[in-house]
């Protein structure tokens, strides 16, 4: 893809974009969460064409129209999400922390491999809601653990849970 | 300058900047009214160093922090505007058509030697604003007509203003 492409992308996505990261319930799910990634860029649909030029120039992801008069075009894929930042990532400005931790989260996710494990990955998503200054936490690691606890998954934390060196029974 | 720093700045624009024109009244101008243009870049106050590296690289402009906790960063002289749109008109791709607008209004405001040239021209900032789908349109080209008419720059109507062929007495 040429670079002024991938620049340009860059750049709608640090003016009106947006890196997430979410804590979703699942049933079936091993630990009971899944961890859901998202590249999402946002206009009126009005402009939808923009999203519509978007979607065929990253060939992934799909675009909503909201009844308030806004649409979105998001990728959830991980690995779509992956491939795609690293394309930006050499453009991106204002954004580079968050793809760099989208990294991290992404690459640690791949090798969980115990309860401990995904909690950490966890922390890594409450991590990055700061980043994003998000206002509704709706998931955050604590109710991840508090559930990997009570199916037993994770023993009891023995004192108040420092979240990078947890320590349990 | 880079050509993936213009298409990264189109982006940013086409993503959350805007292209506008407004009809300000003003003492002392022959028609009573300025034709201001703006190129207007927004973020929140915490990412202003966005907004900081924009205008260092663009090199003109004012950047304004508002209590709002947006802040925006403004380019307002018009022979600047035409610089930096020309510049980024190769990367443009949903405010083409305000970009060509804004050519149209700025090279016809330098040749405006009578007041029913000036206000065509405020006919087309008009016509801007409808691209802009912009809903708060505080002083119309209707406005400046009835100002120009009172100050007996023109002659009243004969007939309904039709605005591409007005026909005066």
């Amino acid at each position: 893809m040429q670079p002024t492409i991938l620049a340009y992308i860059a750049g709608f996505l640090d003016g009106d974009g947006s890196i997430f990261f979410q804590l979703v319930k699942r049933k079936g799910y091993v630990y009971g969460y899944q961890i859901r990634s998202s590249v999402a860029f946002y206009q009126k649909t009005e402009n939808k064409q923009i999203l519509e030029w978007l979607k065929s120039t990253l060939m992934v992801g799909y675009i909503r129209h909201r009844k308030t008069g806004m649409s979105d075009y998001t990728i959830v894929e991980p690995y779509e999400v992956k491939r795609i930042l690293k394309l930006l990532q050499p453009y991106v400005r204002l954004k580079g922390e968050q793809v760099r931790l989208s990294f991290e989260i992404l690459e640690r996710l791949q090798r969980v491999d115990s309860a401990d494990d995904f909690l950490r990955v966890c922390c890594l998503v409450d991590r990055f809601k700061e980043l994003n200054y998000s206002k509704k936490r709706i998931i955050t690691s604590k109710e991840v653990e508090q559930f990997l606890e009570q199916h037993g998954f994770l023993a009891p934390v023995e004192t108040d849970p420092v979240r990078e060196r947890v320590t349990r029974k």
